[in-house]
């Protein structure tokens, strides 16, 4: 199974390497000279795993020979550009997602007829250079059938994960486990990058009528309902979730803080913003989680 | 009538040197330097008014002879500070208080008996320097009598800051105006801390789901329903201050903003907190200006 991987920023860098360890890797990156740091190089991890491995890259998709599997792994805002670069192409390729929030399979929709694997990640790495990225958390990687997309070949892909070294699981039905991480998301993301706090203890303290756990609580609480209105049985709890993650060693620092720290665009759209929209569809009320999302939006409109 | 005004921030500064044009004016800092710098340029107004004027300044109320009128012009967190300075001495003083939020007074109050003058001011003003200040909006103070002081002082002091150049007016209740500009400050100042956004037109924008202007305007409303439950009719309407505001030519940078970029302690202690605990008080549902107050905090959390 020949594999191309859009996008190399970490989690990308994770799926080509490891997967390049076991197959055929072609690396699609936005520019050129990521993909000639790649082509030189080879693509080095270190941290849980410790290799370096060929890759074929390139940044333009009509340089690249076909593929069976496509994993999409940009950023959330990234996806339709992604999906555009490939439109008209690779007939014979199943794509993959494994964006933050909701809705980037629709989006790649938009672009082709590729049967679609839908993906969440729970792991992470630090991209030191085009060439090099380092290995955090090896939590697991969860996918399913998008659409009439047959099972078998999700459970192709997870074993191809599985044989590579990393975590995967393959699911007859992913939402449980992509709707815990939109909650899970929206909420730590939200706040993080509004209070410029990392993922730390504040998140989950409750003592006082001013700690930021009760916030934290109820936009949990939000979001299970949107999810149950939307007949969603959650895979995690995202509050336990959220305080597992604050027991460990290091404060994780969300992308969405690193981003309005950048002033760069966040994933806000997809992620709060798809809670809230479901939500609406719904007929269930999400003030808090929609208060999140209006100031995050404001932020972003803060940088000009 | 002698005055005092305790702190020569720009709302201090503008009031001590409208005051010396008109009677005998002390100036109380909490920077020796400070002092010093007034003593030996006096003080300097420009914009709206255009003057310098000799003041007596100290950085230790030891070094004070008696006075009829002080006013304490820190902001809402040097309160208490300054009050105690003040505390065990000048038995014959009236103290006025104009912080923002609410409960100033009884911050005040712990530290002795003199009778006390409420005070919500709308002017605005940039420091320049430690002896010069820019005297920006020409809006008016407004001041009633807190607790038993006879309405009839409250007046000479109004009539004292208009034949001072000022603009003021004496009310027989404050309330309705102190919560105007509570609702107001507490919605603004909040947004602003959170999103960066100065006060601009994205404060009134209701067009889109994602539009800021849905956020301020349920703040502004769930303010309104505390207010009503605390037996208050508002002397203004807070959204219509906040529409109007936006309006002015040049967008207003809120101290609150400004405080969390200097990472600064901000004023939301008596400003949300204040709004939050009669909330509670008066069992009234306030989830979002709750939502605003944790996540302040939060900043102010993030700076360690």
């Amino acid at each position: 199974m020949r594999v191309c991987v859009v996008g190399a920023g970490s989690i990308g860098s994770l799926f080509a390497a490891h997967l390049a360890t076991v197959t055929d890797v072609l690396v699609l990156t936005r520019r050129p000279e990521h993909a000639r740091a790649l082509n030189d190089h080879g693509l080095q991890v270190s941290g849980r795993h410790d290799f370096t491995v060929r890759v074929t890259a390139a940044a333009d998709a009509r340089d690249l020979p076909d593929f069976d599997l496509g994993i999409l792994a940009t950023k959330a805002n990234g996806v339709d550009a992604a999906a555009s670069e490939l439109g008209g192409r690779f007939p014979e390729a199943t794509l993959m997602t494994v964006q933050n929030g909701l809705g980037a399979e629709e989006i790649v929709r938009t672009h082709g007829e590729w049967p679609l694997i839908s993906g969440v990640t729970f792991m992470s790495g630090t991209k030191h250079t085009d060439a090099h990225v380092e290995y955090i958390l090896d939590t697991p990687t969860w996918i399913g059938p998008y659409g009439d997309t047959p099972f078998e070949r999700v459970e192709a892909v997870a074993r191809l994960l599985v044989d590579s070294g990393l975590k995967a699981e393959a699911l007859p039905d992913l939402r449980p486990a992509q709707w815990s991480k939109l909650i899970f998301n929206a909420t730590v993301n939200g706040v993080a990058a509004l209070t410029g706090l990392p993922h730390d203890a504040h998140f989950a303290a409750e003592g006082e009528l001013a700690d930021l756990g009760h916030l934290v609580h109820e936009l949990v609480e939000e979001g299970r309902r949107v999810a149950a209105a939307a007949g969603v049985e959650l895979h995690d709890d995202p509050w336990e979730m959220n305080v597992l993650a604050t027991k460990r060693g290091s404060a994780h620092y969300p992308s969405m803080l690193e981003d309005v720290e950048a002033r760069r665009p966040t994933e806000v759209e997809l992620i709060n913003g798809a809670l809230v929209r479901e939500a609406a569809r719904h007929g269930v009320e999400a003030p808090l989680q929609t208060a999140i999302y209006r100031l995050v939006k404001a932020r972003e409109a803060s940088y000009s």
